[in-house]
């Protein structure tokens, strides 16, 4: 039975975030999204998550944060080869944009405040995490604590992925009925490249695309056991 | 002595982000500001702080998140009486910008790591707080370790007005050498208006000139006495 409650679901029309949309979708009366397009090199991801919006009749929230892109180091946003280590933090991918998902909670967690959410819907894993540090549990926690004292609300963060990796995140996809949407409409790749694989479109050489090939892969080979 | 340390503060233009600057002058061997647009409905307080950082030769970033104000409830982002009280939250005055203090050091602090800056400078002050929820000092720390935890950073807030109220803050800006700045220099008014007070500009009828005439009122009565 669905709850009787609004949720605001951070939408970027990639892999995960599609699987949130899909189990929100399930579970709540009203939902409604919000994209950030923050200075990527490529527009690709967005359309994705324009796609799916208007495909699902959900309605959608785009917000341009590009100027945020040039005030810090990311291969994601400048030059640069997203397969090697970060600028600043050696021991994060050059793919690591600081503070995104901080701006991206910030943002959410106002406009909820605006549109009277109950929740904000977060597709955030430490588990395939991919060494970023902003999508660990303690991280949300803490910056939603933070953001609730601020502003005297009681706006919850939920992150349905948090403990899944990328298998169990396709299998969810497939129980929550949005998996042949996040196969063929999601974006993951960080090159925008629109070659279609068997695990949906993509570089496939890409750390996001690998990462979703392999869970892929994964999620295929327990189906065929079972 | 200076500390070895680069410095980021957070500059509106106001007194007590100008007391601010004053004190980490005195104490960084680098210092640096960083200034935003948000949706005000006047561009004075950012004119102050643009004159004062040529002023006094201090590299300022301007950024614009003027998106912001179309996302939240405020009378200084949309038309509304900033007299009366907050149209959501009905204990809350209606001059509250919802987590605008979470934008601000949820940018800054991005910033500060591409600068290399070793901490961030922020002037808010619990003691005449106005009722503003972010100016407290469990929110900034709160925050302040979330945003660390996502990035991997050790970038410290330090809120050298975090327990004084107007009238201490004017003394402070004498000791700092940067009373006569506060008070020629800053906007503080949220009307934006340029009116030449004892105090200093402002329209002397809306909350931010009533605290700031009062604290100004209350330092000089005791300059006289001691």
């Amino acid at each position: 039975m669905k709850k009787l409650k609004k949720a605001l679901v951070i939408f970027s029309g990639g892999q995960d975030s599609t699987t949130c949309l899909g189990w929100a979708k399930n579970r709540f009366t009203k939902v409604q999204t919000i994209s950030f397009y923050y200075g990527q090199k490529h527009s690709k991801e967005i359309e994705a998550a324009e796609g799916i919006c208007r495909f699902l009749r959900i309605e959608q929230k785009i917000i341009d944060i590009s100027f945020f892109g040039s005030l810090v180091d990311s291969a994601l946003t400048h030059s640069g080869n997203v397969n090697l280590k970060h600028k600043r933090l050696k021991n994060l991918p050059a793919s690591f944009v600081p503070n995104r998902n901080a701006m991206f909670l910030t943002i959410s967690h106002a406009y909820a405040q605006t549109i009277k959410a109950d929740c904000l819907i977060f597709g955030a894993s430490q588990t395939d995490y991919s060494g970023y540090p902003d999508c660990r549990d303690v991280f949300v926690k803490t910056i939603g604590k933070a953001l609730n004292l601020g502003s005297e609300s009681n706006i919850e963060i939920i992150t349905p992925l948090m403990k899944l990796d990328k298998r169990q995140t396709w299998e969810l996809a497939e129980k929550e009925g949005i998996y042949e949407i996040a196969l063929r409409y999601s974006m993951t790749c960080y090159n925008g490249t629109e070659k279609i694989n068997p695990w949906g479109k993509g570089c496939g050489e890409c750390p996001a695309c690998k990462l979703r090939a392999k869970g892929f892969n994964e999620y295929v080979r327990s189906k065929k056991k079972n």
